[in-house]
């Protein structure tokens, strides 16, 4: 139960509960327990509605990457409203913080990856993408070039098309997607390969995988390859060695564009502003961004793409249309001024570089946690990690899913004052990235004794 | 050419030429000309990079209701910046100005439309709404109730879904779009009906059509028509009277649901806090908002939907799964905490108060332009108006398409100090609400000198 104790807390609560449609909502338990109100915040932490603070060991939702609160960012933000609070970017019109904030992302962004297009988030900067590639292959004449390839357990977003390309088919559970259009190949996952095959074979089989789809769909039909790094919502999968490059060489191969999502994993989650070249040693055609951009501070999304392609949907139409996709908030100025001063404090407090450092020692101490009797897999990089709890660590069993195991470790670290997201059988860690070593050693503690809690329930109620 | 002419704004510019890929760009002359910068904003006026004022006509895209430059906007936004500028609405968590917020347009929607989903804008609010139609007739087991209904001219957003639904045909060209799941009526437009038929026989006519194509599709495989109660972006058309509470009975008579994109409307641009009901008498299932629900100051969208459709979708379902729907920024508190002081200020100056009084002068000014030989039309209502262009008016036969008439009068008013749409051959008014007599009385001179001097330029051009 999340009832505040104060009243005027507990009138938000309830209006929360009569009026608010949460994203992802278990409406199972809804309407009995309503929501925790996070009313304030400090760097890494959160406060609720009766004053109890929480390290955020989600950093929002990936998010906060400088952490909460910060005065700097209040201060261009609020500058900006006063000076044009919004103006429309349609047509030929501009503002100054898209403007400069585009030629910063053209800089930033590897390879020739300069042109940059505006949306609010994640989702509408995949659909986005879908909808230019088609643009650009109706350029180029090849009118049947429009079917996408994604993997089980990418995820893209929640718009209609986003999630069509998303592979997390739990949530795809009670809705409708476009099933025409994109095709899902198999999740890289090295922890659940098959027992016995070693990383490389299975590293080969998945970039077979891709390349027989293209060959199934015909190479003159398929545009393009959504692929996240490493895989978010998925689990935090960070696909074996060379699986980046490889995949990329078999896209380049047929004339398939290639997509890296990297709404999670750039602007210094992994070290980098972005991960696809200088973590994983590849250049996409498109990066699509969102999250750490403004560190959530506002909403903005961004699909960067290269020179080759905006020389393509930058000719004119040859029956005098224009090029009609866009959005009233593309470009918003606020949101756009946030994304600058954002960038500039991560620059300034070096956060990359800190990071890097940081970063290895918060994947030591969390590996530290594999000799627990449920902790089958500790993953993922930096300060993107995923702990994946199973029944058996030798067959990687999992628990039933009814113990709701991801869940039941989240509530006993959130009594423990540390937020972790539970993810089905799983927990999510991706903090801010101003987490300090003492932060880390707290975290790592009281994920440790929520476990040891979490089993002995478990042992309880018959699920272990 | 809009190339400022102090050093600093010419880099501005040349960064967004060189790498901001802007909303409906036309690339026959955007390499050339780049974008105009607006660097600086007061109240009803806009400023350019060069310090020149404009009266802004558009109120930057429909959506600065409140005036440019708000201080109290920028302290509340800043003010909610520094207390929590971001936490994630998944699942069972909120913040103050979500659930407030949420509670306030409870109360401000009609009839017993009081659950509140949100996203970044109107596009994202209209694809939400087609996500939740599909979930709400999966639970309810009608698993072929699922086909969308929308009008030519219709404009319903940009994401995959939302420009499958908005029936502009010009925004159609070179992209491709969902065509099995959506299906176009025509487009009731008074000034465009047949020689000769009245408006009673015109309104017949349409409303029959709509129950045609659900009979046409069986309404069985019918779930949502979706319709602007004055479309936008297809040129301010006002359906004749009656249209919107026939094609309601038409839809409930075939249980389909009726969604209101009110994206526009809403927030005060009619003199009303939502029009469907206070300006046309009918309650809608769901309506759509964005753009005045912050007066575009942050992004913000939001799909209003009923107690009755609230009722089916919170069932939790039978398999165990959740409501798999949401973005990172929805209920983002900032963008909340915008629309909660937005409102306020709109209720403590009585915006729709004002609106009601001036948009009747606004109104009557505009129609005086009428006399002028090209002006075939002048419609709308309020502070949502057009201006129709027409080569003859007795046939309403359109100047030749090449002659951009509607982007030669815009650029005239702009060379006077005032920003007014282009729209194909249409000019399009939607000014902040705090538009005062003398603002009015400057813009529908300005325009008048504009036409008029358009008129001399087509004739000389051999396009009259």
């Amino acid at each position: 139960m999340s009832k505040p104790t104060n009243s005027d807390m507990q009138q938000v609560w309830q209006q929360d509960k009569d009026h608010y449609i949460h994203p992802w909502t278990d409406f199972s338990t809804f309407k009995e327990t309503g929501s925790m109100v996070l009313a304030d915040s400090d760097n890494v932490h959160v406060i609720d509605g009766d004053g109890k603070r929480y390290l955020d060991g989600i950093g929002g939702l990936w998010c906060v990457n400088i952490g909460y609160g910060n005065e700097e960012m209040a201060e261009a933000i609020a500058q900006q409203v006063r000076q044009i609070p919004y103006y429309s970017c349609f047509g030929h019109h501009t503002t100054v913080p898209a403007a400069k904030l585009a030629a910063k992302l053209a800089e930033l962004a590897p390879g020739n990856l300069n042109h940059v297009f505006y949306g609010c988030g994640g989702s509408v900067a995949n659909d986005t993408a879908v909808r230019m590639i088609h643009f650009y292959f109706n350029q180029l004449g090849k009118k049947s070039k429009k079917q996408i390839i994604s993997r089980i357990d990418g995820y893209h977003g929640s718009t209609y098309m986003a999630m069509s390309i998303t592979g997390v088919k739990f949530d795809h559970i009670g809705f409708d997607i476009e099933e025409k259009l994109v095709h899902h190949i198999s999740c890289p996952n090295p922890y659940r390969r098959p027992a016995g095959q070693s990383l490389e074979d299975f590293c080969d089989q998945k970039v077979q995988e891709l390349e027989d789809k293209i060959l199934e769909l015909g190479p003159d039909n398929v545009a393009a390859f959504f692929a996240e790094p490493i895989m978010g919502a998925g689990g935090v999968i960070v696909p074996p060695e060379g699986y980046h490059k490889r995949t990329l060489d078999v896209c380049r191969k047929y004339g398939v564009l290639y997509v890296s999502d990297e709404v999670v994993t750039a602007f210094g989650r992994l070290g980098h502003m972005f991960a696809s070249q200088d973590e994983f040693d590849f250049v996409p055609d498109i990066i699509t961004c969102a999250k750490g951009l403004t560190s959530g501070y506002l909403p903005l999304g961004a699909t960067i793409i290269s020179d080759d392609i905006y020389e393509v949907i930058s000719k004119p139409q040859a029956d005098g249309a224009i090029f009609t996709h866009g959005f009233t908030y593309s470009g918003h100025p606020v949101s756009c001024a946030a994304g600058l001063k954002n960038i500039e404090i991560m620059e300034r407090m070096q956060l990359c570089d800190h990071v890097r450092d940081m970063g290895a020692y918060f994947e030591n101490q969390l590996k530290t946690l594999l000799d627990l009797p449920i902790v089958g897999d500790v993953r993922g990089r930096k300060f993107m990690m995923c702990i994946e709890n199973v029944a058996d660590k030798e067959t990687k069993a999992l628990i039933d899913p009814a113990a709701k195991v991801g869940n039941r470790i989240a509530d006993h670290c959130q009594a423990r004052g540390l937020i972790v997201r539970p993810l089905a059988h799983m927990n999510v860690l991706s903090p801010p990235l101003t987490l300090t070593k003492e932060h880390i050693d707290f975290l790592v503690a009281t994920l440790r004794e929520s476990i040891e809690v979490t089993i002995e329930d478990l042992r309880r109620d018959g699920f272990l």
